[in-house]
């Protein structure tokens, strides 16, 4: 008759964001690995590289040549996964329960975040990043007044797909609410109808009273490992001072902030195995588009960010989420409190900066 | 104005056993690849490996020797990620809505396919496929006396986290109902009782006549891209002439054909690029455990198989499910219909064996 420590005993988690469980089973860490390990990200590529189709005055595939730009540039995608003006499909699909199928509208471009391919957001100054996020604000701003909904999402590094080392991110603005931030809306809705309040303004706060799975924090914003987090470093970025339902509504002070908090957070990321850290992130707050004025969204959305990296154990292992993912649930070594600890220890200063 | 070509025109596409949608862009097939590619996978393995742990006669890391087997070799996982003893968290975490979690039981076992660490499924004998399938359904019986869900499922390749070459699978038992089949069970459910009927036996019925998606059929199964896959080679196994709801439930006939069924799908998953093709697969039917006799599942489950193939171009060239995916909405190129036809079009036979 041993008691619970879930550092050490497994058990399963409740995500009430997306409405899923997460298996954790932390004595599995002892487990060796004998399989897939990464090629190592290629270290510094050249700050300008003319055949490098995003980087200032170069041309791109289509033949259009970058202007020579200074801080963030935006162009729309060359090869866009959504298109503005494409045909729908016939309305018979409509009541077919078992072959339903629907109209798709959208527009998709690519951000630069800087001039220079070897300065990712760990190594910009916070203005820069604030720039970044100026942008982020602007073009949310922009493809919102049409689109239902805008996901703004970086790939990094060639692991997660990017074929482009230079930094920047997508924005893929649609007519149609996607999975994800549709399972969002709807726990976020019925948390607010039996409570009364937004569900992510109660987690952040009880979060901050628990202090166990923060990782950093600046004055208006945190970045913890949420209780429910899949990937091992998985961070989720809120904020803590007041209740924010969508990008757009940050102010001057609140934008400053949060540019801080991502340079920190990702400093420490790429200190965590010293490299390139890669992940997926993105930008998640109340849906957007023409119908915004009938929505009760906003009083129940909480804006926030998820980062959700792949590495495991170096930078060259990562966490396979494949056949048991795949077919049952997410299953996860470590645990949050762990990851959050560790990420939580590592230095605010970038290990490539320290002799300079 | 011209007219919707689902072959060409994005559109989405409604899942209705997981609830969830799919973007369908074809018209992105036209953009190049500059990304990460894959090492392709190591050829032809070695039959024997006195350092492979799942070799017959070779000891693992616990110092246990594997028995000199002759067909299926099922042995406890020797880092299993559910346990059946362990503590359970305390009752304080169950009414919590923000931090709630739960026990979690249960046993991991490996199952070795074959004594050849080179003789993959699709290089058996249809009886050696049939050994496999009777083992699985063995498996079933023996984990699922005490087991809520038994999950059966291959991870191939090293590009889906197998760090093993030789042929096997492994079943996660678990003393709680998965995120997958829990959302299987519920649009299974409601299904029937909006229609009388189990959606998945309606559903390989229109398929039948629709014939557009058929990959591979046999006397009592049917292999098809199902209308909402979202990998590029997705393939769904169903039973195409009586309602099945779970693999106990097969009988010899139908364990025949579902062997020669497997044989054929991956000769032709082989054919497609010529490499031994790497997917994560799995078997989902109605729960099992002692709660068994309450259960009006087994009128609505209908027992299926799904494959999950990451590869897209070729060998080397995968489907990243990164960011957009992760954030918003699972994102493909090619069409069902189009994915379906190419694999159809592949020869029964496989390259390996041709010139022998
Ligand atoms: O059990 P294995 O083969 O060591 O591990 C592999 O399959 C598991 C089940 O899908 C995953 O949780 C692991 O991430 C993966 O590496
Ligand atoms: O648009 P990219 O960078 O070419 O493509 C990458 O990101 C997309 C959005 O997450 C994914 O759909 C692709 O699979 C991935 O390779």
């Amino acid at each position: 008759d041993h008691s619970f420590d879930p550092n050490e005993h497994q058990h399963v988690r409740y995500n009430p964001l997306c409405g899923d469980w997460v298996l954790v089973s932390p004595h599995r860490t002892k487990r060796p690995w004998a399989g897939q390990v990464e090629r190592p990200s290629q270290q510094d590529p050249p700050r300008y590289d003319p055949a490098n189709p995003l980087c200032p005055g170069v041309p791109r595939p289509n033949g259009k040549i970058n202007p020579d730009y200074q801080s963030t540039y935006v162009f729309p995608n060359d090869f866009p996964a959504l298109l503005d003006d494409s045909p729908s499909p016939p309305d018979d699909g409509k009541d077919d329960s078992l072959f339903q199928w629907g109209a798709a509208r959208g527009e998709c471009r690519v951000m630069c975040f800087h001039p220079h391919t070897d300065i990712t957001l760990p190594l910009m100054t916070q203005a820069e990043v604030r720039a970044v996020i100026d942008r982020w604000i602007e073009e949310l701003e922009d493809l919102g007044k049409k689109h239902l909904w805008v996901q703004i999402f970086e790939n990094k590094g060639a692991i997660m797909g990017c074929s482009n080392p230079h930094p920047h991110c997508q924005i893929w603005a649609s007519s149609f609410l996607p999975n994800e931030p549709r399972m969002k809306d709807h726990n976020q809705r019925q948390y607010y109808l039996n409570h009364g309040t937004p569900m992510l303004m109660d987690y952040v706060a009880r979060e901050m009273e628990k202090q166990e799975r923060i990782v950093v924090t600046t004055d208006c914003w945190v970045a913890l490992v949420p209780f429910w987090a899949t990937w091992p470093f998985e961070v989720m970025v809120l904020p803590s001072h007041r209740h924010i339902s969508r990008m757009t509504q940050l102010s001057s002070q609140e934008r400053d902030s949060l540019a801080l908090l991502v340079k920190k957070l990702t400093t420490k990321y790429d200190n965590l195995f010293e490299c390139s850290f890669p992940y997926s992130m993105g930008w998640h707050g109340a849906p957007t588009g023409p119908r915004l004025k009938d929505f009760e969204a906003d009083k129940y959305w909480v804006f926030h960010g998820c980062y959700y990296p792949p590495l495991l154990r170096s930078a060259t292992v990562k966490k396979f989420m494949v056949g048991y993912e795949m077919l049952a649930q997410a299953q996860r070594d470590l645990t949050p409190e762990q990851a959050a600890c560790r990420l939580r220890e590592l230095p605010d200063e970038h290990y490539k900066l320290k002799n300079k």
